[in-house]
């Protein structure tokens, strides 16, 4: 038996989030049904962590223990052509037995894109969230920054969490603007920006509402200063909404 | 009444090209009936010049006549909330009455983009020609660049083709490469890259037979310097297959 690593980028647009759910069509189903079909096994495989219905993943990590005596560099090509168009395997290494995907993750980045223009881009509109009105960038970045260091985040999460202990450590959060490339674009407008959040973990929902209460700091709504206040009330009514899901990518993972 | 301009943005995925054609999905078709919803006038409009199925637009132009008061600065939200969202307009101006888009048009450029690592991007499928085996891709540009300058493109037109010649300038023909920025392919792969080729106009299927060629001629099929001997043998069977049409963007249109 051999303990295999695999790094999976998928388009969430058609599923209905990573993790097995009855009925449902989900990530974690076409890969067990693909490896299925490749080794003749019933393989449960494990993932860093479930990402919700519409939400991407440029570089989810997967681990299974299998019996197939399938090569290493082989499983890549093996698995892609089974596997539907938006879901690809990018690499596939073996790995100690007890490595856990889940377990042994140290750190995540998630990633969450605004297009701030006037008009939607075409190309992009399955993984930005187009947000066509005035938007101050400066001072989403501003409130930001407050999340940065070891905190609770009660004021984020989910009110559907089941976790005991909201504590979490951001370690970095930035935002990254694009290069204007289109000529017809107001140029008021705020482009193209990614909200990039590195953590120890993140709670339900906990990147989509960081994500909606910067929107409404962008648009004036509430003042940067106060994301300071909303983080300390541990109450996820003082935060802003949960932004679309369609606008998140689960960009890396560290072990 | 008015001639009104429109750069118009497509993802062509889901359509039989841009051209009105009878019971088929057209781009013309959607920016028609949404016009008629607009204006309640049965509008006729204009592109630069159709394009095939599943090829995509970032600049298209339109034009046409109306008699609409709606004012200029409104066009766009008011059409974009009709179109479907894989056709977005991205600018509206008031033209003079005799601007004519197709007859106007001065030059065009297209892009054709290949990902020549191992494994697809799922985010870009629906826009990237994918080949996973080994491109050289300075052999390409080399055998690219013999292009440059006003010849008979017989040899990289379809057989299909009506028009009465086939002499057309090329202006400028280059491969700009992306940055690879995914750590998991391999490093002799060729990434993704992009040719552009700005002519004063296009023959049926050019763009994606020069492709085609230069794909064989990255394979090793064909040398470089055969470039030379396709162009001037005025002989479509000279040249390499038609590339696949879902790579192919038509990017600006100069007048």
């Amino acid at each position: 038996m051999r303990n295999l690593c695999m790094v999976v980028s998928y388009d969430g647009t058609s599923y209905h989030g990573f993790q097995s759910q009855p009925q449902k069509n989900t990530i974690q189903d076409k890969i067990e049904e693909a490896l299925a079909l490749l080794t003749g096994e019933k393989i449960l495989i494990v993932s860093s962590g479930r990402t919700d219905a519409r939400v991407h993943a440029r570089a989810q990590i997967i681990n299974f223990i299998t019996g197939s005596p399938i090569p290493v560099r082989s499983w890549g090509l093996a698995i892609n052509t089974i596997l539907p168009h938006d879901i690809v395997v990018l690499h596939v290494k073996e790995v100690p037995m007890e490595f856990h995907a889940r377990k042994g993750a140290k750190s995540k980045t998630y990633r969450y894109t605004i297009n701030g223009n006037r008009f939607a881009d075409v190309f992009q509109r399955f993984t930005q969230f187009h947000h066509p009105t005035y938007l101050n960038v400066d001072e989403m970045e501003k409130a930001l920054h407050c999340l940065i260091g070891k905190h609770d985040f009660t004021s984020f999460c989910s009110r559907k969490s089941v976790k005991e202990s909201h504590i979490r450590t951001i370690n970095e959060a930035k935002i990254v603007r694009e290069q204007q490339i289109d000529p017809f674009q107001n140029p008021v407008q705020a482009g193209v920006f990614h909200i990039y959040l590195t953590g120890n973990g993140f709670l339900y929902n906990m990147v989509r509402i960081i994500a909606g209460t910067l929107i409404e700091i962008g648009e004036g709504k509430k003042d940067a200063n106060e994301m300071k206040r909303i983080l300390e009330a541990e109450d996820r009514s003082y935060a802003g909404p949960t932004a679309d899901a369609h606008g998140l990518t689960l960009w890396e993972v560290s072990y």
